[in-house]
């Protein structure tokens, strides 16, 4: 029996962080055996809201950093294929076709579209950005995946792949798979201003390649219970980021029950809780730290993964848009 | 120096009729000396309406009578580039590239979409049909054109193109010619039912391939001035459409001069009047139906002038896609 395939990825927007890891990184890697992994780099995505020119300019070195923080996780770029989303011509292809399969007031529909083009400072919507979950579908249905993991931000777009493969199948016949969604178990991790989740763009992030220093800095400046003004008032273990971050970082269960017993007794200072939490940090990111040094070392191999997987998804690229085609029953004089 | 680039091109919608010869055909046969013409043969446009599996079915023999009407009425394959528009691949990627730098709210105020929509009973607009001036500008400034010669009802699109060169050259640096619009002097011939402009669905056409006795039959049953219930009651020349054509394609201004002199006073038949027009429709269209016959007896032939052509165009494409990349700084890997 044949593997199932799954179809998910990132934009380049640079360093991964901590938020990465536990939202979909971690599962990626415990995924990858099981599953045959299909890891998109989307740079045409970031065109729909960022065209600028010093935005393009960035992408190169965003994905180098990105392609680092893969490797140094343990995702094997020879068992999974990571590739560049505008290197493969098909996308461009099925995008198109699939354009014609769905309606303009289905797309206003999709919620977080909205969000999106305020978020990037866009008064009006670009016709990309109210054609990006379409393009998504192109991304998914190209290697016709089974399974997409995805954050809840993006259920609905998936959902739009899901209407969009239907109605090809209905119209063509049968050619996709109508793949399902795959929710992980920490959607979300909160930054360390504790308002919003981590993103780079707010500065509340710890990234997978700092050292040991930058995490002390970034954990000791961290925003806990803000009603706790000293040690011995009892403060709420619930929601706080510093035991959000002890419950996904810190192996040693026991010591984070006494933490917590003690916190919300008033009997632990923040600076013990935080040290701990310094500690767990780091010793999570010491062999990804060390992996990301070796990879750095070469990264021309760096480079030349990610052409590899270009190349493998081009032949599945391929394929499918073949499969297209003939059940279309387009004329191909050539 | 160069010569002015020009593109336009047609929907494969089967043959062509005498309202296409007096909108564009002529027009290209006189532009082609003078200019670097590419006609696109526009499937994908179809797709926009119409993207039913019997639709797509239909292309392939519709694309064959359409070369052999290019090729019946003087359009030289060698001359020219004919190409096919879904072939060039380079067509889907600077689309999605467009489809960055327009935003909805634009495309919405384009006027024709909504009527497309309506005419082809579509209750909700299609996102690719939104999207169709866009894609458009994608094959307009594919080959760098200077000039698009178009219908009234095509202008607006046009000024989309012309948009989106500004906005691309203005963000990314100097690519594209700003195209300008050629409107012909008779945009658009009446149908023989005299309500509406010739068009295939609405039944009111002579065709480019219709023999002597069906343009016969379609000339005794043309609308004409319908107060006019005998021969001698004076009659309306302005208007009338068997006057149009005769301005169209009768060749003798002075039998013409006479035939509406005659028919303002009530001097002369309805059937003088149209067995005239018929010999005139006849004399124009014999050396086409001849040329026409020729090329039918060797339908490979037709088919490598289209395949070549497409080889031309897909050039140009790959030259200006390039360009494209370049100036947008995208990253290339392989």
């Amino acid at each position: 029996m044949t593997k199932k395939r799954i179809l998910t990825g990132d934009r380049p927007t640079g360093q991964m962080h901590l938020g990465h890891y536990v939202g979909t990184l971690e599962n990626r890697i415990r995924l990858q055996d099981e599953y045959e992994c299909f890891f998109i780099v989307a740079d045409l995505h970031t065109l729909t809201t960022q065209p600028e020119k010093d935005s393009i300019g960035q992408i190169k070195e965003n994905i180098m950093q990105m392609m680092l923080d893969y490797l140094a996780v343990g995702i094997d770029p020879e068992e999974s294929t990571i590739f560049l989303q505008s290197a493969v011509r098909e996308t461009y292809e099925l995008n198109l076709i699939f354009e014609m399969l769905v309606t303009v007031p289905r797309m206003e529909r999709v919620p977080s579209l909205k969000e999106m083009a305020q978020a990037a400072n866009l008064e009006r919507m670009p016709f990309g950005l109210l054609g990006y979950p379409i393009l998504q579908a192109a991304d998914i249905l190209l290697p016709r995946a089974n399974l997409v993991p995805v954050g809840r931000d993006n259920e609905a777009h998936v959902e739009v792949t899901r209407e969009i493969a239907r109605r090809f199948n209905n119209l063509y016949g049968e050619v996709f798979p109508i793949p399902d969604v795959m929710i992980g178990n920490v959607p979300t991790l909160v930054g360390t201003d504790g308002q919003a989740k981590m993103s780079k763009s707010l500065n509340n992030s710890i990234f997978l390649a700092d050292d040991t220093e930058t995490v002390d800095k970034k954990v000791r400046g961290m925003f806990t219970d803000p009603n706790r003004v000293s040690a011995d008032i009892p403060g709420r273990v619930e929601g706080n980021p510093v035991f959000i971050y002890h419950d996904a970082f810190n192996p040693d269960l026991e010591e984070v029950e006494d933490l917590k017993a003690r916190y919300s007794k008033g009997k632990v200072g923040d600076v013990e809780v935080k040290q701990k939490l310094t500690k767990a940090i780091n010793d999570f990111l010491d062999p990804i730290r060390e992996r990301r040094v070796t990879f750095e070392k070469d990264m021309k191999q760096v480079e030349e993964y990610l052409i590899e997987g270009t190349k493998r998804m081009r032949k599945e690229a391929e394929e499918t848009m073949g499969l297209v085609r003939d059940a279309m029953g387009m004329y191909r004089p050539m």
